[in-house]
């Protein structure tokens, strides 16, 4: 990707919303554009981070079997009313089409997903099955904030999935829980693993993950060592108590939520019926689970987690590129050099994000720190003298010199790395 | 894939739109839901039928220049007030935030990606530029019909360009018409261009891509040979004419329009005064054009192109999976020889979809058939003995047997072909 191709570029205004450190850092690097309060355009950059998280969630969720699907955002009133949640969910948007049916506009997916698959069930034969979307969602929240923490249009992988017994859905449950934490992983991202109350969707057994930083809207009792973590409102340990997993030491720390897994029980195919023939040729109620990670919140949780005062840091299997190439010089030999490297990189299969723009080297070097790209080479004239392109990692302190027959080589090891 | 995996199986059941053959063949086969009129979930089949649609779409969009962007639904009702469009436009959906803040739900981004590109556009040196989205659109039908060639959720492709000059836009636009046929051509689909009027959007000049299939609500004069077509109702030719572009004759057929591109001139540009500053220092107005592909449409034209009375005939670029591996027999022999090659083939970078469920030769026939996955290959007791596979091309009358270990070598033959 050429920096010059790509309309949007870094700005050093900030959002509206600017308390936020996500909202202020994805806007000033051009990677999201706020349209109005609680919703984003997501811009080129933006959206291939975006994409790279939602592209993990989904092979995680394919591991376990699940088949993706795309449910609509339109939702019938009925569905709602059957499970007396159209008056019941504060923050459901609600639309009415000229011909007067009453939609909700989806926040979530049980009411579609339970009946849609009370198509397909008829025997205990047909389960257990996991089904999973990723689709944008919408919530008609009173105050929207933190940038792209909070909106009121957000993008989201909610996974359901169907059981005969209680036996096979916690087996699932916690299969489930250890794919989101491989997730997060997978994403750079460290979580605590918390256990929770239902809110609207259940009483029964329910986990929060929960993002480690200073700008968590969540207190924390978490050990400094596993995933263990409670939230301090209902904690059962004290800072300083021993990690009742591993044994380390239980400390106070801030999360934001990033994701939650539900055991819905039978409360929605209560509501529509949802049942199946037993081996013994009777009828019963289907156990569900339900799961959800908001990928575009995610995107922002990983930059209140990992930024400096220069900028965002991206982890490398979500960055929107590996290399962030500067050429320095409009003089032909700076860019045929330049344009060569960006070529040889790119059919290695190097993702390479090259600032071709004739601007100042303070300026490129200045958009390298804020877009936080994991990786910086450097091609100039004095470069070239040298037979050198100038190396720096976003993490590291220091620039060194790579000799440009190496360049190549030390990518693909700092690619593996 | 395994059949066995996905929950949504085929069924006799057609959908309540039955009048629809798209709506009747994608439901029966699995590949879609009727969730209510004019909105659809889409299945792991249907799914992956549209994610090929639009890949195909994004390869051409891509090789334009134009950037990926995501755009938000939620829209503001200011921003549709500038346009005069918040009453002007029938079909949108129109909802009120908690708040008491009045939003859209986007049928269409003019009213989004203008005010955004204006952020970033100064002067003639950031133009022309082009960006795009692949997103789900909203309209407020009266009358939702035909499955999914015309629903209230739809999927679609929206681009959106902007120029300094008439010639250049006028460039692009032409550019554009023909990346438009080749997306279509890749998608196994025959188009006509036909020079249209703009509606709601422009008085200017605008284009309309007319997929030539039975179930045309459209009448057209088009030539046999090349893409020129006519609506009937303003042509200025008569069937059994010379075409004026190649000299082939004219007849009368019927259409699906699956896209049309406007040159928008300066309307969205004036709205939102959106100006750049040109090469003498002076403020000038942006010309804008707009350029659509319905991508669900596109596949319910597809199958309203491309069936016959057993099912569906997909093209081999966008089919769910090129291979459908039947099984036929649950004895271990079979059952190891079929995912025996289920794994050969998968390994080799062929998709498979593997119907590996314990039911009848028929039923599997059936569905294949229904299905219209490109190749069936059918592995069974009595092919096993004589070391064959059953081929069966979908668009082939019979069926003929291939040595087993032929069988990659053969596939691979028929995924280039």
């Amino acid at each position: 990707m050429r920096y010059s191709k790509i309309f949007s570029k870094s700005t050093k205004s900030t959002s509206a919303d600017n308390e936020s450190i996500n909202a202020k850092l994805l806007t000033q690097a051009g990677f999201v554009d706020q349209e109005m309060a609680g919703v984003y355009t997501w811009l080129p950059l933006g959206l291939a981070v975006l994409r790279n998280i939602e592209q993990i969630v989904r092979e995680e969720m394919d591991a376990l079997g699940a088949s993706e699907i795309f449910m609509p955002s339109l939702q019938p009133k009925e569905y709602w009313d059957t499970t007396n949640r159209w008056e019941g969910v504060d923050v459901l948007f609600k639309l009415k089409s000229q011909t007067g049916k009453d939609y909700a506009l989806g926040c979530t997916h049980e009411e579609v997903v339970t009946p849609l698959v009370k198509k397909f069930v008829q025997s205990y034969k047909d389960l257990p099955l996991a089904t999973y979307q990723i689709n944008t969602k919408f919530r008609d929240e009173l105050r929207a904030k933190s940038g792209v923490l909070r909106g009121r249009e957000f993008r989201m992988k909610d996974m359901y999935s169907f059981h005969t017994n209680q036996e096979d859905l916690s087996a699932f449950y916690q299969k489930t829980l250890k794919a989101y934490v491989r997730a997060y992983n997978r994403c750079g991202l460290q979580v605590k693993v918390v256990q929770a109350s239902g809110g609207v969707f259940t009483q029964n057994l329910s986990h929060e993950f929960q993002a480690i930083t200073d700008a968590g809207e969540d207190v924390l009792i978490a050990c400094n060592s596993c995933e263990f973590g409670e939230n301090s409102e209902i904690a059962t340990h004290n800072e300083g108590d021993a990690c009742p997993t591993c044994n380390a030491v239980l400390v106070k720390t801030k999360g934001i939520e990033v994701g939650n897994i539900f055991d819905l029980g039978t409360k929605y195919s209560d509501a529509f019926e949802l049942e199946f023939t037993n081996e013994e040729g009777k009828r019963q109620r289907v156990l569900m689970g339900c799961y959800g990670i908001g990928t575009s919140r995610l995107v922002g949780s990983i930059v209140e987690a990992s930024h400096d005062e220069k900028g965002m840091i991206w982890p490398k299997s979500i960055a929107p590129a590996l290399v962030h190439l500067v050429r320095i010089g409009e003089d032909a030999e700076s860019v045929e050099a330049a344009d060569g490297l960006y070529n040889e990189l790119r059919a290695a299969g190097i993702r390479v994000f090259y600032d071709d723009r004739d601007t100042t080297a303070g300026a490129k070097f200045g958009d390298a720190d804020l877009m936080g790209l994991p990786l910086r080479l450097t091609v100039s004239k004095r470069m070239l003298a040298e037979s050198v392109v100038e190396w720096k990692e976003r993490t590291a302190t220091e620039a060194t010199k790579v000799p440009r027959t190496d360049v190549l080589a030390s990518v693909k090891t700092f690619a593996q790395a």
